[in-house]
């Protein structure tokens, strides 16, 4: 079997376009070097377009985890209280990272899969005194999509800054950062952006620079220190430490290829992906694990029927090249999860339903397969 | 010009292998793949190999700073005592970070470029208790190395945890982390090891575990925080947050050829490079700004005469298609940094040497050509 003809169908890492792969085995460059130096330039500003955002952009070695800890160790500091909306796995990392850097994490919690509601956002904030909400685009662990926009209203009525984690959001899914009220805002590279995992991205705006000017104490972190990087981001000649040149060449080539595709164009076709995702699974008789009032684009939870273990489920689909994610918790081996975003095509997503359909009908669930892709492709073909 | 055919001679990122970069260039793997898991694997094994230790291994995303930062999070608590040895731009940045995690930093300062004098380790270990020693193997500002053998053995007579930062030694000079007593080791990818930037590597051993374990206060930080990554570093089947997949694979390719060359061998091939590199810059009228008794192997640092400014050096040396580095803080333009180590050959030390002496023509200062680039041509006929 080619692993390297595989589909990659997981909700991150995914595929990347072979023209972020050629960008990653240029020979390696000087950080220095004004080839590097304007590519850097250009990547920040490319950044900045895709988070909709005039803020300073950031762009350093590290996983998504270390922006989520980046906005806590910059924007937090002791006895501050946090609002910490969450409704999965990754939304339950908040309370994990805030208290280490001294902040009170109060919790509004929702099920796994279930929608945030508004008006309970609304109640907790309305407590008043947050010095920041933090809450996930997102929930990659149930593929819930948050109210972003909406929960931006009611924080711009507070005086806290508002804190989005869109790992698996942003490229895929609208976000608009200074439209919305976001204060600081973070991703990571190799979701719906379609870069290789390793660079921590996020931006913060003048509300944000202010709050962490405003600190009584000092920030402890030196390397999630945005005040160090900074003067970097600004003017990539300068030096704080190393940056992964390779790396950002390719999310150089990765955003170039957003910027060709156009943002809004981006968007509706992941929006597409997940409505002729959603018709394939309830075509083949699974039904949608996440609410379908609050679903991501970026990717597909969906639940399966007792006779159907996630853990043979996945294996059967292993076996037509296509690699999904499991579930993860509770739903671990009641769900699957099924990503379809930055450089996936049609044709992957017809694929992947043909071989989850494949699968049912090997593991008896499916008797006559067909009618799940064929489900996705009326979409398609209306689109 | 053909900036992917320049000769890249910085003190890091260096040149790699092509090898590693077409393991760079693969599509994506999921992080859960056994294809992938097991290459983590792999690559921890040899890393704990080249460290020569037995404790545990860390390959995490971010720069060579990031595993700076985690010895000090991890090690290092509220008013914690912490001798800092200096004799460098990097050695500085110690007393930056560890105060942030609480710790007080003892700064015992030599001169940049000056040998570290044992005799004053001594005087102030003899003060005691402190809870750790920290040092660069190689500080890559000045080109010096730190005898981190010798100092270990000052450090074993006390409890103190010995922490050394070889970003720019390990894989080109000789360190033997458990043999010299070394309890935290780390380093950067992209210098004598062969890989790009974007990879932070370091090993801990019991002593180093047992005083996390015996910590009064928690680690604040998340994703610095090693009781979370460990389990995954024990096996990579486990997730924490997502690896920087591509880059693990380079980081394999590059730890195999060091296997293949052999730790031996390639320490004396980085010693035979630096002795032939100091003839060279002697042979065409240079002198070595770092102490000639305590050089690094991987870098050399040459001194330049009054009528020669480092900058206008480096860019007559451009003009050749050989990429070098400026000198730092107050010797910027009297020095330039030249790194000759990872996956560089004896064609690109005399390709360089050759440069550097046509430049110096250029300039003036050298009036017939050859007579250095004889000189290290003299030691590699030798060898």
């Amino acid at each position: 079997m080619d692993h390297e003809r595989e589909l990659l169908m997981i909700p991150g890492p995914t595929m990347v376009s072979p023209r972020v792969l050629r960008a990653l085995a240029k020979p390696i460059l000087s950080h220095g070097a004004a080839e590097f130096t304007e590519a850097y330039t250009e990547t920040l500003r490319l950044q900045k377009s895709l988070f909709m955002t005039s803020g300073t952009p950031f762009l350093i070695s590290g996983s998504g985890t270390l922006g989520m800890e980046a906005a806590a160790a910059n924007l937090v500091e002791n006895g501050d209280r946090v609002l910490c909306i969450e409704n999965g796995f990754f939304g339950e990392k908040w309370q994990e990272i805030v208290p280490g850097h001294g902040g009170v994490a109060d919790r509004l919690t929702f099920e796994w899969g279930k929608a945030v509601d508004l008006k309970l956002v609304k109640e907790r904030l309305g407590k008043g005194g947050y010095k920041a909400v933090f809450v996930e685009h997102v929930d990659t662990s149930t593929g819930i999509g948050n109210p972003i926009e909406e929960i931006g209203k009611l924080v711009k009525g507070t005086d806290a800054l508002y804190v989005v984690d869109s790992v698996c959001g942003i490229g895929g899914m609208p976000l608009k950062m200074d439209e919305w009220g976001i204060d600081f805002c973070l991703s990571g590279s190799q979701k719906a952006i379609g870069a290789p995992p390793g660079l921590s991205l996020f931006c913060l705006n003048e509300k944000a620079w202010k709050a962490i000017e405003a600190r009584k104490t000092p920030i402890a972190d030196y390397y999630t220190n945005l005040k160090r990087w900074r003067p970097i981001m600004e003017d990539p000649k300068k030096y704080f430490a190393t940056p992964a040149t390779g790396m950002v060449l390719g999310m150089l080539e990765a955003l170039k290829i957003i910027h060709e595709e156009g943002l809004e164009a981006r968007w509706k076709r992941h929006a597409l992906f997940s409505k002729a995702f959603q018709a394939g699974i309830k075509g083949m008789g699974l039904t949608s694990f996440p609410d379908e009032k609050s679903l991501a684009h970026t990717l597909s939870v969906p639940k399966l029927p007792e006779s159907v273990k996630g853990s043979e489920f996945r294996a059967a689909i292993g076996k037509f090249n296509v690699i999904t994610a499991g579930g993860l918790g509770a739903v671990a081996d009641k769900t699957i999860r099924v990503g379809h975003m930055g450089s996936d095509m049609v044709n992957d997503i017809t694929a992947t339903l043909s071989a989850m359909e494949m699968a049912l009908h090997q593991l008896g669930y499916v008797k006559e397969p067909g009618a799940g892709v064929g489900a996705a492709m009326k979409v398609f073909a209306k689109a």
